[in-house]
């Protein structure tokens, strides 16, 4: 445990994949995120016990690389580690593995504290992160944004559903996914794999809220870039995100 | 393997639980799907084996009872088994037992065999359902139907997204009753507790198209019922549904 990485097995079963039988981006976040809950778990700072301390953890950044999406059956193994904090961030590292150890996919994440009363980011303070064993930083990372869009090509409307929120009441972070993907059509998404994903969170969404998805897409001569913005009804931006396919 | 019970274990993770906490109705669905869908690898009648001579089982009615949904974390065992069949159907029971063994939910599915290129229903033969071990019949069961609505109380509209479809491009099964539940607001349903499920499936709904699920209350002094019905945009009855509450 000197590592600090956390190892879990997992199976891919049919319904994390998509159409095209592949594990899908969504489910692949939903399961990184298992591994960080597990981890919690195993090392005395569940989630639970930081919910019931009036607290929790928020992703405000996801930077994602894929190099191939394993498919249903097929063993893989998802690890984690707390790499870094300092006074109002969290970084945490993720690998999704195949059985011979290989790297299928990697992401790098960025998590703020929540004030679960006043909803408001609060101080990490060491007892919350030190059973995680990450480096204590000075600094904040330069993550890039991702690069905002020019024009609209396609857009789509979104209601949050009953069965998008958890038992924190919140929307999983990976509904925000499925809403942008979701709005290129499914030739686009069958004919095309993601290799990168950058997606920032900015303003959570509430059951019963609508969302418009847009989307702009940039071909260049060797790469495919889509990006992403979701906006409330009331205009405020809660989302956005560039995809690089191949 | 006398008894022809394939049980899978599982533990209840957070995406797999609603805003009560507690595991969802489709989720649950999905967790059985599961466990016969490894069933037919254990005894060497996997779907992919099906699927390459052109088959696939289709699900034409659940009959789900449940006494206690598990929560997050949870450690359960899903047990299936064919019971079984005749010349165009198969029947299925499945069991939601607790660490203890006690049962939480059980169901009762009917399957037909579907030609893959016409989409029509072909008959049953035996090197397909041998390898379960389930009893032949001669007649056909006669599963109660759902009662059908007097009037809407409430409706919805849903469109067939990317995610919502798997490798075979059906739409998930349990989609169709998240969007039935989905129509009850969220207070209705963080209040009450489904006890049973009688759902039938009518017409396959496929990507891009629209839905509209519809619902009615059914008050009596001591039972609570929802009658749902989901309809195709021409007006044809893709899915109906009753579910009891407490």
């Amino acid at each position: 445990m000197t590592e600090n990485i956390y190892r879990l097995p997992h199976q891919i079963v049919y319904y994390e994949t998509d159409p095209t039988g592949k594990l899908s981006l969504g489910k692949l976040v939903d399961l990184m995120m298992l591994a960080s809950y597990a981890q919690g778990k195993a090392v005395g700072m569940p989630e639970e016990k930081l919910n019931a301390q009036g607290q929790g953890w928020v992703i405000t950044q996801h930077l994602l690389s894929v190099t191939r999406l394993p498919r249903r059956d097929e063993k893989v193994v998802i690890e984690t580690k707390a790499t870094a904090y300092n006074r109002y961030f969290c970084y945490r590292d993720f690998w999704l593995r195949d059985e011979q150890g290989e790297v299928l996919a990697k992401m790098h994440t960025a998590f703020v504290l929540l004030d679960l009363k006043t909803r408001k980011i609060t101080r990490i303070t060491s007892d919350v992160i030190a059973p995680f064993g990450p480096e204590p930083l000075r600094s904040i990372e330069r993550l890039a944004s991702p690069k905002r869009l020019a024009k609209v090509e396609l857009a789509k409307d979104y209601r949050v559903r009953y069965f998008d929120i958890d038992s924190n009441h919140h929307v999983n972070n990976v509904h925000y996914i499925e809403w942008m993907l979701d709005v290129l059509d499914k030739d686009f998404l069958m004919e095309h794999e993601p290799v990168a994903l950058n997606i920032k969170y900015e303003h959570e969404l509430n059951y019963g809220q609508t969302c418009t998805s847009k989307v702009e897409l940039l071909r260049s001569k060797d790469e495919l870039t889509t990006l992403h913005e979701i906006y409330m009804a009331d205009g405020t931006l809660s989302c956005s995100a560039q995809v690089t396919w191949r």
